[in-house]
Order: structure tokens, then C-alpha cells, then sequence
């Protein structure tokens, strides 16, 4: 099934490519590898929520906003490479989790990114994941992703 | 000296590979590039402390725990690439160390896995690396560190 | 322009190249990408604020942190390619700021680094990045950032 139709079948719309926040680009192509700048789900007005996970957030808000992020990257990267059949592989995410200090489960938070990324891209969507946790996050949202992805050559 | 010897001589015995706490992959390989997820010492019986750099946990403990994570690491590797002596050139390690935040020496906590990592591959093992502190990391284990290998092709 | 004519007619002069705190290289070359190690400006004479953004530091005193560490990974690299003209592309950037629980600007400290990258090699300064809070770096340092660069083949 091509990625395009299964997007539609999960009922998925992609929101428009995010906005670089400064004098850098949203993603960047070196040979077959796309490196994409760490985005959250602040742009997405289903996702407007900002707080730390544990205290404001809930851990499945938390997990919310980890989906969103990959709902950005995932424009981001159409308009990189124009058509998501391309991805070969997702390499590696990193999950920087806005929480306290006693809040521990960050890998279930990054779950809302690996599992939709999984879900939409199969085998080709099992990446390596660090996910972490922060005391801060610009903007004040929870999560933070960011991730290099490998394309077939033209 | 193959890396195995090089292990026994060290009295290294590698621990059983760890397994992911989510939906990805513990490594990735694209190419001749291995992407290992972060990783800690948990699931070590020796290393079974948690807790902070500076509160629960002394320097020289988060020391032991970065060392147990490269342990972690390097079973990963030898299951996805089958042999060691393969290891062209350690690339590149992030170690997040879990700390308090007037704690400032998390170069010498990460020297645990940058120590062991030269002590076993020699010069291969001289990687680029970023030590940082965080507020929180998963499973409140005191240092997660993620790498990037370059094997030879077979 | 030759990046050295930029660099002069800038009127920056690159600091000796920074020495490891470890058993690390401050780069590593794969290919054609050289990874490098993360580093701030405290090597800087002119760069010794220490301190949280937030609390001891503006984010102005961050932003000249971060330029300050861009000036020590050019020396870095031209220690490890000899001609920064042969750098093709900078690939990725990530800075981790020494930042207080409520501060959000991460971005704009970032820009210390992305600005001057932008101005020094133009559209191949252009990079992906990751900007995001820590609530401590070595050394009580306001920024740490680390890179990785594409360079042409001699």
C-alpha cells in the first residue's frame, strides 16, 4: 500500500510544514539521508497544550504531542523529498521530553512518535530512539523530536 | 589481538542484549553505519543503582553506570553485526547523565564509557562525544548513552 | 570569497582549537562527514560568563556563548580538514542551553551559533538544528553545541 493511501485509511492529514524559528532550515539532504530539526506539535491546533509531563501534563498528553511532532516531520520531509514512498528507513528519532524531575517515564511518551511512525512506515519505520527527559523545551511544549531518515535515490 | 581476546584479557563478559522499552529497534544499521539507541546500565545486576549525580549517586557511581552502558551497547553490536573485529571506527556517543543541577562534571562521568570504549578498540574507539546533564532520565537510572558505529562491509 | 577573506573581513580571528576533557577526539572523520564533539566557549577569553540562562545569564550573554562556541569548532575543523573552503555543507547543529525551568527561548540563544554559521558559509551554513533546555552543561557553562559537516573529498 503506498504511504499515501495508508495515511488516508489512519484517517491522517498532514498539518502544513512547519516554520524554521531561526537562521536554519527545517530539514537538510546529504547524499540519501534527510536530517530534520527537532519540531513539537505547537503549530497543530489539536495540540495546544504546553506544560512539563507530571505536572501540568499528563503523560498521555505527553504522548499526544509526540504523535504531533511526527505529524510536522512528516511535512517536513514531504516537502523535502516530495513523495514519502521514498523513505527507505526512519534511522533514528530523539525524544527530548519537557518534565519534572521525578518523572520517569519518557519512553512511553516517545511511544506516540514510534508508534505512529511504525503504523504508517511498517518494518521501515523501526528506528533507533533515545528519549530523554528536560527541564525545558522552547515554547514551554512538552516534547521535543527530532530524526534522520534515508531515501531511495531517484 | 581480535576484540574477543581482547575482552577475556579485560575480563569483560558482554551481558545479554537489552531489549527496546517501546515500538523501535535497538539498532539500526544503514550502510556501514550502525545507529544504537540510548541505553543504560538498568539492566545490569551490577550496576543496579538510580537516582541522581550528586543527590543519591556519587561521581565515581555514575562513572560504573556509563561503563555498564557501553557493556549494553556493544551486545547490541555484536548481534547486529556478528563479529567485533567488524568495528571500523566508533563514531560518535551522547551520554545524558542524570544529575543535579549544580552538578558540572559530567565529562568525567562520561570518561566511564569513553575509557572502556578506547581500553577495547584502541584508537578505533576515539569517537566524537557530547556529555550533558538532564534533569531526568528513564527508569531514574543515572546515565542513558546512544552511539553511532561504522563497521566494515563484509 | 575565500572563507578566510569572510573570516577576516568579519574581523574573526579563530581561538587555538579546543582539547578534549576526556578519552575522546574532539572530531571524528567518516567519509566525508566529520563528526564533532560538543563544545562550548569557555576556552574564550572574551566568552567567561558562566552560569543559567534565566538566573545569572541573559539570553544575550547566551547568544554570544553560542557564537563562542561555533568559533571553537571552526578551529576544530580546520585542524581536521587544513581548508575550511572544503566544507560543503553544515549538516546539523544541536545546542543544549544551561537553562532555568521556565525559560523558553532556546531558539533565539541558538541563533548566537546558526547567524553566524549563515554569515560565515552562506547557503552551506544553512543546517538542520535542535535547540532545547538543560538544566546543566560541564563546566556551569551557558551552551553546549555540537555539529556534524559535510566536506568535499580532496
Amino acid at each position: 500500500m503506498k504511504i499515501e493511501e495508508r495515511l488516508k485509511k489512519l484517517r491522517i492529514k498532514l498539518p502544513p510544514a512547519p516554520k524554521p524559528v531561526g537562521s536554519y532550515g527545517t530539514s537538510v539532504k546529504v547524499g540519501d539521508m534527510i536530517y530534520l530539526s527537532g519540531t513539537g506539535s505547537v503549530d497543530l491546533a489539536e495540540f495546544k497544550c504546553v506544560g512539563k509531563v507530571g505536572r501540568e501534563l499528563t503523560l498521555e498528553q505527553g504522548y499526544a504531542a509526540a504523535r504531533g511532532a511526527i505529524l510536522n516531520h512528516l511535512s517536513t520531509l514531504k516537502a523535502e523529498i516530495g513523495d514519502l514512498d521514498r523513505v527507505e528507513q526512519i534511522v533514528k528519532v530523539v525524544g527530548y521530553i519537557q518534565c519534572t524531575t521525578d518523572f520517569y517515564r519518557q519512553p512511553e511518551v516517545m511511544n506516540g512518535a514510534s508508534d505512529l511512525l511504525v503504523e504508517i512506515f511498517k518494518e521501515k519505520g523501526i528506528h533507533a530512539r533515545t528519549a530523554i527527559g528536560v527541564n525545558s523545551v522552547p515554547f514551554n511544549i512538552p516534547v521535543e523530536v527530532e530524526m534522520i531518515v534515508k531515501v531511495k535515490s531517484k
